[in-house]
């Protein structure tokens, strides 16, 4: 047994390109993309990828370096996740809400070479550049144009690059399976971003385990809902060619673009935020049945029972799961059981929303510690860090080794989320393990204290962060906005600690109460906490308040 | 991007092991097996087999050491798949139509440390143990019971070895992911099986693969058609797991049994030989509709038309694969077309009855000219060896070094099957590499030849292989037997010459021809055309054989 090793024959890279090409010989003459009055088969979208990459091949781009793109959901963004690793090079799709000065940062960090810009971000994009700094040397610059081009760009435009390219291009192949396909910086609810890579191998699992873990069908029709430039769609960009998908590519992510869609061209699938499902579950405008059951897969929070139901009433088929930018798409999710049709809305969403089980590609998945280091009992209470083990887990942060250490300690990726394992072994997430506070050594999830605080119908927004405090080490300290109705009112901040009184242990309550205007957030409209710790901090610490 | 590498987080060995453990939290109060009045559920299973990997560790059983079974498709083969290789040994399930002779060579190769026995043949495995060298020591026995205990077997059955295991053991992980999982011997039409070893990278990689290209559903009702010893019912033993299927064990697959299990559990999937499904379609007794589609991974030779027909009027989806032991499972198959279900039924056969595509998550797979090594022409005519590129291609042949590097030679795993790619990219095997037969420069295949026979209403089996020829080389040489009743009647052997010459161009048409009562055939039915090459070769050359 022992001299029997890995060959060529066996051991080809894993990667998720070849989906591509396996897609325009079984898909070749169906749908690839359809955006507007555009529309590609997977055959057309196999020559504009080879194309394109032996065109950045032909510009001199080299394996490994970055091309990045900043756009929303338009066909050029799922082309390259194939065109750019085609050509050997590294993929960095850039949020397309952040501002000049953070894209600026980004370019400067990945030393992206190439940069192809949506037509309608030209003027972010030109600032981003001057904001460069002079040592850096600037990404070309080529435009993706919708209809007319900007005959200045004539020569630099997406298509005119593809025109330029050999469709038989014999693409590159990674040399090794753990090569980097992907480079996708975190939103950053804490300060840096930090530049996610994933490798071929990572996706290529990713891939393949999310369409089974989802129970894909053959030629699903998706929806481009959820930004390819978050995590890369969840892996979707690549799994929709295993199964020879039409993707749906649309520009605006309202009520009526996505309903329309859906009509439109009979959507099966989409993935999306939790917003998203809010959004649709109250517009009241679209209330035509659905023409046929689409299915959704959300994460980020777990959808509240009242938008669980009035989806399900409108047909939609909800899956909640978990990832994070580090893991590649959904490795947790909650994985239904039939039985729990039969049970009342209630508790079905009380099921829902919990985060789940790993898929069955990933090799495991814990809740730990954080003290010990060993596993929590699962008893739907004990509170640790949630902690992966699988082949689609990020190679680490660019240019942060401390940080790409500090996350795989102890042989798990450590996703700084806090959980409790349930009895049936189904994981729920608490909090963020930043966000815990520990007051007298007890640990309080921020999230549990928010959900109390929104549950006061005056209270718009909510935010929980610790406070120093001289006797207990920490307390709860709550920011909140009031309901426009609310705001020329006097509310008291005692009211609402007596709120949290009638509704939360004694030691979860908040000690401290500050009304605000609105809560700082980051582009993605995700509340950035660290600023309101700073802010807790810089109230100085607590003196009498024991209880 | 260069520092960034593999870490204990992403790089944790893939190995299919996981499927069952997560099984049992997703699945665990579900059925897993039935067999006849015995049902386990998910949990269960998880149980008995970390039971019986313990077991097995405390008998002694070492990492990668071999441990046999020789039994039909009864729960404890399914077991097995997991049990063995949670202890870290390799499991090796030999084909229980052999006989005593043929077993106790496969024993002695394998270095089989334990054999666990199908009490029903217990004879033929006391015969095999009795026919071992004196040099080898025998493996211990283990039997499995259906009914009642053999008294003398009562501290040696498998259900007493699980009684002993402990049920909370932690299961033993490859140390790598190219650490050995299964040896399955093939079945040789050659000469001497050859003891196939896949990885558990390999059979993972097959399982997630093959739900995916033939969107198995989760839960689905799965019917053990397909023999588990047989390339490990093309990885359904694990993939199975995957989904949470209902596995229905049979001991007997002959119509009755098959059509009753499939009405009595509601069947929905089934993989089985070519052989089933002509049994099925002739059964005429079994004429009730079935109670809901049932899909058919079918493999080894296509589907006729006619069959196709029948089974497709009884309500059976029919996908054609192709696959090798070597190969894990079906890396090759038919893609079906929705435009195709608007043909005619002669045209639907003629499409089905192409091998196909490679799978998503296969590399590559080409057809090359065995000459010179390059990809023939997409034109359904040109003919080459049908080669292979994938993760779950065989780590090679068990002690036998020359074999492993003959069929991985040029980075490429040689499938020995000589097939054309059609203009739109599907693969059609036309015969095996050895049984092209070489007449006058121009290649044969002994297949199209033995079509051409098999429509004589008057042959009943037929076997087409290269005779010696002083002029051309080789030329056809045609075996074949005749039905009943026409045995009795002299049919002239230059009458089948005649009639192959209205059907076939002149250089394939059989020079000669023998009519035999029986052809000689290996234990699962396979025409054993190395012993009819013998024979043709002893009829001498053919001298004058010129057109």
């Amino acid at each position: 047994m022992e001299i029997l090793k890995a060959s060529a024959a066996n051991s080809s890279p894993l990667t998720p390109l070849g989906f591509l090409e396996r897609a325009a010989i079984v898909y070749g003459d169906y749908t690839s993309i359809i955006y507007n009055n555009t529309t590609y088969t997977w055959s057309q979208t196999y020559r504009r990828c080879r194309q394109l990459a032996s065109a950045l091949v032909s510009l001199g781009i080299q394996r490994k370096q970055v091309v990045s793109i900043f756009a929303p959901n338009i066909p050029a963004i799922y082309e390259l996740h194939f065109a750019v690793p085609m050509s050997g090079a590294v993929l960095n799709t850039i949020n397309f809400r952040l501002d000049s000065s953070a894209i600026s940062v980004l370019l400067r960090h990945s030393e992206s070479k190439l940069l192809f810009v949506d037509t309608a971000s030209r003027q972010i994009i030109m600032e981003a550049i001057s904001l460069l700094p002079p040592d850096t040397s600037p990404p070309s610059l080529y435009f993706i144009t919708d209809e007319d081009v900007d005959p200045k760009d004539s020569d630099r435009t997406y298509e005119s690059l593809i025109a330029k390219g050999d469709p038989d291009f014999k693409w590159v192949r990674p040399e090794s399976e753990w090569d980097p396909i992907v480079l996708n910086y975190t939103s950053g609810t804490t300060a840096a971003p930090k530049g996610v890579v994933h490798s071929h191998r990572g996706v290529f699992l990713m891939a393949l385990d999310t369409l089974i873990d989802w129970s894909v069908p053959k030629q699903p029709v998706y929806l481009w809902v959820l930004p390819m430039f978050h995590s890369n769609g969840w892996s979707y960009t690549w799994a929709t060619a295993a199964v020879g998908a039409t993707n749906i590519c649309i520009r605006r992510t309202d009520a009526a673009t996505i309903y329309g869609a859906i009509r439109r061209y009979r959507v099966t699938h989409m993935c999306c935020a939790p917003v998203i499902l809010n959004m649709l579950s109250n517009a009241e405008e679209e209330n035509e049945p659905l023409p046929n059951p689409v299915h959704i897969m959300t994460g980020g929070s777990p959808p509240p029972a009242s938008i669980l139901s009035k989806m399900e009433s409108r047909g939609f088929i909800l899956t909640h799961g978990f990832g994070m930018t580090e893991t590649a798409g959904s490795l947790i999710t909650c994985a239904w059981k039939p039985e729990w049709d039969r049970l009342p809305l209630a508790d079905r969403a009380r099921l829902k929303a919990r985060q789940g089980v790993r898929t069955a590609g990933a090799t495991a998945v814990d809740v730990i510690d954080t003290e010990s280091g060993t596993s929590v009992k699962w008893d739907g209470l004990s509170l640790g860090e949630i902690v992966i083990r699988s082949g689609s887990i990020t190679l680490g942060y660019l240019k942060n080794p401390a940080a790409t250490a500090e996350s795989m300690k102890g042989g798990w990726f450590h996703t700084g989320d806090m959980g409790v394992i349930h009895p049936d072994g189904y994981i729920q997430i608490k909090d963020r393990l930043k966000d815990v506070i520990i007051s007298g050594g007890e640990n309080v999830s921020s999230v549990e204290v928010e959900s109390v605080l929104y549950s006061n119908s005056v209270i718009h927004e909510a935010a929980v962060v610790a406070r120093p405090d001289e006797f207990w080490g920490e307390t709860p300290c709550a920011f909140v906005s009031l309901k426009p109705s609310q705001s020329s009112q006097k509310f008291s901040e005692k009211e609402i600690i007596e709120f949290c009184r009638s509704k939360l242990p004694h030691y979860m309550v908040p000690k401290t109460v500050v009304v605000v205007d609105e809560l700082p957030k980051t582009s993605t409209g995700k509340i950035q906490k660290f600023l309101l710790r700073d802010m807790a901090k810089n109230l100085g610490p607590l003196r009498v308040s024991k209880m």
